[in-house]
């Protein structure tokens, strides 16, 4: 029901905390490493048909320049969550991440949540799929 | 099935942009204003009753502390979008309110949007409700 | 006298130093841990009858976006010392805090301190309470 | 009951606002401007000198390095509230004045309030009074 | 020899800097409006038929998330200069859009230039061209 | 020749490299310790007696709210040179004591240098006093 | 005694008050516009010659990456003061500029002077000359 | 090719991934330690000289005030690559010197990559060398 996607392998522990949280409710999910930047073909295929596979909500973390949450965004109807990660060269301690997610173009939203936060953004797709 | 809040009356030239585009979209609405701080109790009544009332996603916008999302969202299961607001007293153009809603403690989270970015607020939800 | 609240466990290391420096003093206080977010009602309930209770100030301490302060704010009319925390996922070393707790909406003010700085709350109360 | 300070006459503006919501809740109040860098030993008379003349709370505004705060505090024990002020070099829509004021050492707590918000001080005040 | 693209038709005035720039030098170039979060396909095809149509350079600007120079630099292995635009919505004047294109992860590089400064990207590419 | 201030004994081992630099020059100097908040009389004594006293340069230390550099500035015709120092509760990497130190109001200048670089202020005092 | 210098035609205005100040104390004075990045080698030239030609201070004004000051700096053993100034591309109110000035590297320092603030910068530059 | 030049040993762990990165591509490079700030003749002449010695691209690494990168863009008309670089007195997480990297003037730009990303700049100028 859920599919979280992250840039890089350095992300798994970070966003391994959302699948918990939704294996934790029972939710349904899968897990996928794809860079925006790496992989774009990938990504776009992903978000592509990720409706049609079934899944209800996205979930994308990503660190720096953060780009995956909105790449996933653009080619899906379905709402998509962003977690800005944090690593040893961000700036501010993640603000890079934060407004790179939060700061979407008009049209195409992503659904920011917190720094490093990927529990709640695993809740927020509990609330989203209970809605 | 959605619910529009925000802090103030001097909010609504950004706020009646959700609605708009919700109009647009053909997806029913409402538009209140209460106050995280002024009206704690209007809020947590307003939230406790949403979902009971048909409400499927509910949005809110604040500024500068900008705790009325995560009021909404602590008095909810619904998914809560919060839209930073910029005003006269806003710090680093509207950072004070992207942060305050976008770092949720763990458990209890708000999908952020871009500042001021209301129509997307209204997009997200669109995507929310045809998940 | 004085009531002291956190949004977490995690917060007694940092906050416990307020405790400390009114025990120095004498001042005769309280701590609860109560989450803005996760116990909005707690919080509301406690706020309510804090007067009554014979408390003159509350100090309240929480990280990222650090709700609670405004929150007791809303529903007391004793003066309210907000703390901003840190913690792993804080913005710009606690920035995230900071303004949350100073930025409060027109009519609901919280008396800001600097970051983790629990005894600076603690001296204030003292100041306010011999005023 | 209540003295308000300003570093500047071009502060005035402002800071009135404090006066004016003070008038409104029937508490007496003193307006005086006095610079921490210009007038360091004006200052230091004058909160040296508070307690004495029948005040019971202090509210300073400045801008900038926004030391005046800080400056009356070290002379007093009284409560005293700092408003961090814009003017049109500020660095980051007022954020210097707002940490100058709010980040102070151990010891000598100030009770910041928000960016511009003289009237958010007087509330304070009011609250402090009486409590 | 030089492709231009922003990401919406009101960046036009400060992206034309950049092809004044270079007629001015007397090098060719071409300005395309396409959106990485509206118009992805577009951009792709866009990056990756670029060499074969004979640039050599491409420069991309964009505001807020600022995601165009990097899901351009995904499908081409030609250089890319971004050019961080401000908005009405821009955080910390340009701060947000400055990040996300310097802020690029480990392979896929972006040469970023100064805010609103899209006159320094083409003198960037002339550099480019000519060396 | 120089004297050397700071706000806590705790910035010692910064603000002794000030020290050892103007050793290594053959630059006479005296090093004392003494709060703009916590000891502010001591502070103006200091200050206002030090050109009588044959100093020539004074340099001052401090982190945080960063009010020491200015309040010696304010009692002296002397040239001040102002060090922003971190410490754990430091803003954005010590943003907030540079900004305290840099931003003075106008007629009351500080010679403020880089984040806890008091080698830097010793150059520069054996520049001015070499001027 | 003083020599004024700054990037571009367009700091005239903000830095005129510098020499305004300087003219209104008496103290002889001269203004030279050159740019750190497009006449490097003229600047390299008016430091280095500076000192013989009875210069006792330099003040240097720059805005963006604002790289004159440390440039100065680099070609002579007279004190520089740096004038971080704001134009429309600043990011921050002018916090780029101020950084780039302030944090300078060891061995090489600017006393870098408020933001827009060349009256500073001159008060300052009279206390050197006085010292 | 290539020619790597940092401001200080210190710099040398960061900026070898440069050159292990542009080793891996078989692409000829040459690293230098030069100061802007302590050796700016040295740099002048490197850039100055740079065309000649056959050189196609040049990356320059520095930290805080970040001089270095415009400083070899002012002397020379090839294609520069900045880096910054983090150190102990980073501000920000090293947003100082991404901002003085970033932000040059009309006419001398400099491509700045993602803070402490030396690798990313080997990449952009593998880019530029194949264009």
């Amino acid at each position: 029901l859920v599919g979280i996607v992250m840039g890089s392998e350095s992300d798994m522990p970070a966003m391994e905390k959302a699948a918990a949280e939704l294996n934790r409710r029972g939710i349904a999910n899968e897990i996928r490493v794809m860079s925006a930047h790496r992989n774009p073909d990938t990504v776009a295929e992903y978000a592509k048909t990720a409706q049609a596979r079934g899944l209800k909500v996205l979930i994308a973390g990503a660190g720096l320049a953060a780009a995956l949450p909105g790449a996933v965004a653009a080619h899906t109807e379905l709402p998509v969550i962003g977690v800005p990660l944090t690593s040893k060269t961000s700036v501010a301690g993640g603000l890079d991440a934060l407004l790179a997610i939060a700061q979407m173009p008009p049209g195409v939203p992503v659904a920011c949540v917190g720094v490093d936060n990927a529990r709640n953004a695993a809740v927020l797709a509990a609330r989203i799929i209970g809605a």
